[in-house]
């Protein structure tokens, strides 16, 4: 028999127990072993539950207890979750958890005290939520070198993306259907801004170019900015818009990370994820383009993914699995000098001048739209480089300029 | 030091060979152990390779050398490939392999011979290329239950379906492009009368049910009879035409299994996959729908997978992993009798009978279209029991008929 502990009981950790409890025999059979839940680490009153005699409020009486050979951290945030997962490593205990930002911030540390302890610190659930990605990226891919990960890791914000774009609704009409619908969090900051998305692109750099990358070190915009207008222009070029987390290798050992609004070409697949599903596309140099998608968070997709690292755990308990990065360092992420397209609008009082400069900097530039109701004019370029973007930029003569990248 | 041998110099063959060679200091980093290759088998001459040596005739010479610990089969069909594979295996050889016609036909009792020999039999090439699907199936959503499988698992005949839809070209043309590029063989029977993707879904379904799968019990129909006016009929309606494999649990036990061209809705992501792309979708109990994507074929895409199962069973010398499942039986596969959406096109030489014929057994349908220039009518039905489908069906006073199943 193995025993499991869960930390916190919230969304994901009661989809957790219910798992392991209601599907005992089957998740038994697969690790050819009894697993039991022993704890729920919590501090809310869950005394009404069919089990609630495995609730304790106590953390020392799980870390001190042998019989626990691996700990789920569902509780999310950095502390105390931080110090409890620490810990539980250094007292030889496996670790699974679903908790990005501690992941993210975290990670590297905690990879290499599970090392120095023999035991496994396992994450699938921190990305995609229930869409395998880190182990299949990590194992299979294993025969590839990987030279980019490009994403939609946030549901949220590609549901109200997708409820702008399909139904014309406003941002700020969009996020309160999503609240409604349980889809954003009544402080939706972390999804809107583009927190959740870092975090998650910080993990998949980290393992797949093998150097930890942290929050700060990308930039990091939302979609608070993306107005209907946007997605209209978008829509009129073949567009769609999307916030795309996005990273690459360099040639020089460096690399590119980025949280962005971007413009995805109707052609890329990555177009056609609606509502509140997450894509990853991993290019590899010998598989090319792979794609996975699915529901990116929820309870019980969540908790498979939790799960599933627990009998990960459990079949390896004596042996270290693969995952691994090193620490990373300052000046590690650099901005991308490639070339790419952009999409422009540019606004002026006086519209006949901007038309005028406009005509004469991009005269090559088929794809424009030029409003003369709101004095603007919004347009795609081709593919340049940053250097003769910000050159031509510098000519328009506008009073108000936005800007984004596009994805073809 | 680690010593592999690879069956086969084709182009699978020299891909694994390639990567086993030229990238071997990244491989052996990961397996943390040298990893040769001590053997190629291969009846045709390859001395002006730079690694000529490593060539031999001799099967003997390699099953009988106990320093090859694993053994890559990429030689394809079944003789010899069943022979030599199960002669590996009870040498005490892992055998990995890109060989679906072997595993869809062989599967149940090579694993269990492997099982039986402590030796591990991995074949993540056979389906999918170089996408990770069987690994991510069988662990990641090893806390699911799986219900259902459902994808694009030929890229040949997406090509061909794809090059009708997207240019009008018809099928015989676009089956020659398709030559041309090098997405088709010269007998491309196997792939465009379904026994590719047949053989594949064989295997995706005795691995998410745990029974094998053998191609004759799957009902198997290819895209010849796909024809440039169902394409456009397709489009009118919104749906596009892809060759879909699909297997499905049912709560008796028994389960489906079907490959036909299929009409899917252009609200279904399976419709965007296009050229020589797959996709699989699977759908669990706990984490709903989770889709694969990649390029289905391809030298170094599907040697990349090749080479992974090699790292992996380098990896677990000694220990086994969980690929497995029991022998199926006669009966296992059923037709389904659920609910679905059918396309039709009847024509008759009596255009307004049939019209009137139609008019009162489908008068709630909305999608049609009355082609008097062909005297045919084409009209999506919406979901029926197969019952109520072949009873309205049997009212049309019609010459001659088509028909296809639909997925939304």
């Amino acid at each position: 028999m193995i025993s499991v502990a869960i930390l916190g009981h919230g969304t994901v950790g009661s989809g957790v127990a219910e798992l392991l409890i209601n599907h005992n025999d089957r998740i038994s059979d697969k690790v050819h072993s009894e697993i039991e839940v022993k704890y729920i680490l919590e501090l809310r009153d869950f005394s009404h539950m069919s089990y609630a005699e495995k609730f304790t409020k106590d953390f020392e009486k799980i870390v001190n207890d042998e019989d626990v050979k691996i700990v789920a951290e569902v509780m999310g945030g950095i502390n105390p979750a931080y110090e409890f997962v620490k810990r539980c490593l250094i007292a030889g205990k496996s670790v699974v958890t679903s908790n990005k930002e501690l992941v993210a911030s975290k990670g590297a540390e905690l990879l290499e005290i599970a090392l120095n302890n023999n035991v496994n610190f396992l994450f699938e659930a921190s990305v995609g939520g229930g869409i395998p990605i880190l182990r299949p990226m990590a194992q299979c891919l294993a025969a590839n070198d990987i030279n980019s990960v490009t994403g939609i890791l946030n549901g949220t914000t590609n549901y109200i993306l997708n409820k702008m774009i399909v139904d014309g609704m406003d941002f700020d009409t969009a996020l309160s259907l999503a609240k409604e619908k349980g889809f954003a969090e009544k402080d939706p900051t972390a999804d809107i801004e583009g927190h959740d998305a870092c975090r998650k692109i910080c993990i998949l750099a980290s393992l797949a170019f093998g150097k930890h990358v942290y929050p700060n070190q990308v930039k990091t915009q939302g979609i608070t900015n993306v107005t209907l207008n946007d997605v209209s222009y978008a829509d009129r070029f073949n567009f769609a818009i999307k916030l795309i987390a996005h990273t690459k290798k360099l040639p020089d050992g460096h690399i590119c990370a980025e949280v962005a609004p971007t413009l995805v070409s109707r052609n890329n697949i990555l177009s056609n994820v609606d509502g509140v599903f997450n894509a990853i596309i991993v290019n590899g140099d010998a598989t090319g383009d792979v794609m996975f998608y699915g529901k990116g968070a929820g309870k019980f997709p969540t908790a498979s993914a939790v799960v599933a690292d627990i009998i990960d755990c459990a079949k390896h308990l004596y042996s270290r699995k693969y995952f691994s990065w090193q620490d990373g360092y300052d000046g590690y992420v650099v901005d991308d000098s490639g070339k790419i397209g952009y999409y422009v609008v540019a606004q002026s009082s006086d519209f006949e001048s901007l038309v005028e400069s406009f005509d004469k900097t991009f005269e090559e530039n088929r794809c424009n739209i030029k409003n003369r109701t709101l004095n603007e004019i919004a347009f795609i370029t081709d593919e340049m480089s940053v250097s003769s973007f910000n050159e031509k930029i510098s000519n328009l003569k506008c009073d108000k300029i936005k800007i984004m990248k596009t994805l073809i």
